[in-house]
């Protein structure tokens, strides 16, 4: 079978490998769906960093190359000796995640803090291929409602929804989203489906502001060409004295500021943002004002279960994310490249049958 | 009447004034016992603070000189008119908070965030005196089997019942409180009535070590000729990864380091120190480890409430927290001047009749 092998940075080989044979314990589903993520692209441009390529991973015994794709959904289409509540033809999203369920964190329902974490596109084989084996309990049935690109859309889309829980967000809560990529933009739709008040998205990117819009912001902000106390301004002027609540989607000290400063005092900001140095902030502020930051990773089952139940039940139409569609024979030149060169013109890129 | 005014930096006299008439709307209390604050003790090393010297407080109209002393109990012996529910000789502890009612955060229940906040002894008359007026939302009765001295206790009380309801700590959280001061040993006292598991303090004073031990410490840490780095070491080797919760009650670069580094992965760290500059700090550490960073200032009448229940359930004994009683008319030298000398051997000085 084709399946799109993680090799070392900037090399990405598409290839013709075994088709995967049933295990016990494992189900065996054709992909139908699978979705570039930021994770990916970071992978393809300065990995190795969560790919194993010394030591093999501690669950999967694996090291590179690997199958990519961890945003996938697809068919059972056959199922491992011992596994259960599975029948061939079931359509399926699948919740990446692998933990040892035996650690301080597992043992405690933390599955996405597991010591051992990984995840299946990483850790393991994963979406970009034409099958791919995972566990009973990473793959969630979806109904025919529910498309298999949405189905591929479920694992950003949970990332949103635990920000959102951890925000304990509450009804017409003002919202700040920092950053509009797709997990900024996915952070807003859960948001807006969660009885959210006013919507402030700051994005420098046009092309994002606009599907920002489109899906559901009131007012966008463009910070370019301002300081950022003009931007914490201007989102306080937007609100009565200040954000309810925000949510840091970038990784910037800039952009940190702004999440923790354009909050009223009480209010929370939720830290999603993949930072690489120490911040420096106003603890002052933080303690006198009674903020909150909260980091906010990855996601659990619980959060995946509630991706699927908002995109089934309508309340969320991850669809408007999918900017653009391929063959999997494509991905590399059509989704990675792509991405990088139009970055701010996409949000999600799928490889899926087309 | 005897009374302790503030008049500026260094300069508080004990002067005869006239005793207060009682004013429509409030109680008159004969003070029992009223405790020095460290925020007290700040306005006269480094104020004003939060005394108003220029412009009046927008609640109270006053401008120093004021008595001061906020943690105070006392006896009813005036009723105001319009005044219900109390009745002369009722004993009650003082909710020093004076709030507006009125702007974004009294609407919402957040009445310690008013953006008029006040504090009777600071911003108004307080509690060194033989009398004061309080308004009747802030008398909180007292059973007989709650001393006036453990009445006054109630405030800094309140602040510790604030941050533990801030980290909504669990049945056998592993907790780390930095500096046992006044605020870090009321913590201790709520956090040990409130379910906690091991708890671990880290103080360099010898003498608020023991007194941490004697309340209910199982561990405690002089991070004396130790780097951050090995306080944080320490913490973790006492717990199994890391802290459940931690507690910085002190305000600086490096105990925030500690707050932060010495919890677990989804740990919480909540902050009440009073910070004086900029903090740097791991937030690529806090996104990965999915940990919050807790703002809790100051309390609620909600706070206060539960703290009388706490004493007066006699769950958390505040006694051994009063290291000295003296006259009111000592408490200058005997107290804030004491404190000044011998801080690290004191944890509360009382003001009372003995
Ligand atoms: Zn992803
Ligand atoms: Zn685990
Ligand atoms: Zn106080
Ligand atoms: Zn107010």
């Amino acid at each position: 079978m084709l399946a799109i092998r993680w090799y070392g940075k900037r090399d990405l080989r598409l290839e013709e490998v075994r088709e995967p044979s049933i295990k016990p314990g494992f189900i065996k589903i054709k992909v139908k769906a699978c979705g570039v993520c930021g994770t990916d692209l970071n992978e393809y441009l300065n990995g190795p960093i969560f790919i194993p390529t010394k030591e093999p991973h501690p669950l999967t015994g694996k090291t590179a190359p690997v199958t990519i794709g961890h945003e996938f959904a697809g068919e059972v289409v056959e199922i491992g000796a011992g596994v259960k509540g599975f029948e061939v033809g079931d359509r399926v999203a699948v919740f990446p995640v692998i933990h040892c369920g035996e650690c301080y964190f597992c043992k405690r329902g933390m599955e996405n803090l597991c010591v051992n974490f990984g995840v299946t596109g990483l850790s393991e084989d994963g979406g970009f291929a034409e099958y791919a084996l995972v566990r009973p309990y990473q793959a969630y049935k979806i109904p025919e409602s529910v498309s298999f690109e949405e189905g591929a859309l479920v694992e950003p889309l949970s990332v949103g929804v635990r920000a959102v829980k951890k925000a304990q967000l509450m009804p017409g809560d003002s919202v700040v989203i920092i950053g509009a990529g797709p997990i900024g933009l996915c952070v807003l739709l859960v948001a807006k489906a969660s009885g959210a008040g006013k919507i402030i998205v700051v994005e420098p990117s046009k092309a994002r502001r606009k599907k920002a819009e489109e899906i559901g912001a009131d007012i966008t902000i463009n910070p370019s060409g301002k300081s950022v106390e003009e931007v914490i301004e201007e989102i306080r002027g937007e609100t009565e004295l200040g954000a309810d609540v925000s949510f840091e989607c970038v990784g910037l000290n800039e952009t940190f500021k702004v999440a923790v400063e354009s909050i009223r005092k009480g209010g929370k900001a939720v830290a999603l943002g993949v930072f690489k140095c120490l911040t420096s902030f106003d603890a002052k502020g933080l303690v006198v004002g009674e903020k909150s930051i909260i980091g906010s990773v990855s996601h659990s089952a619980d959060d995946f279960c509630r991706g699927i139940s908002l995109v089934a039940s309508k309340r969320v139409d991850v669809r408007p994310l999918i900017t653009s569609k391929v063959k999997l024979e494509e991905i590399v030149e059509k989704g990675f490249e792509e991405l990088i060169k139009n970055r701010d013109k996409h949000v999600k890129i799928l490889a899926a049958e087309i």
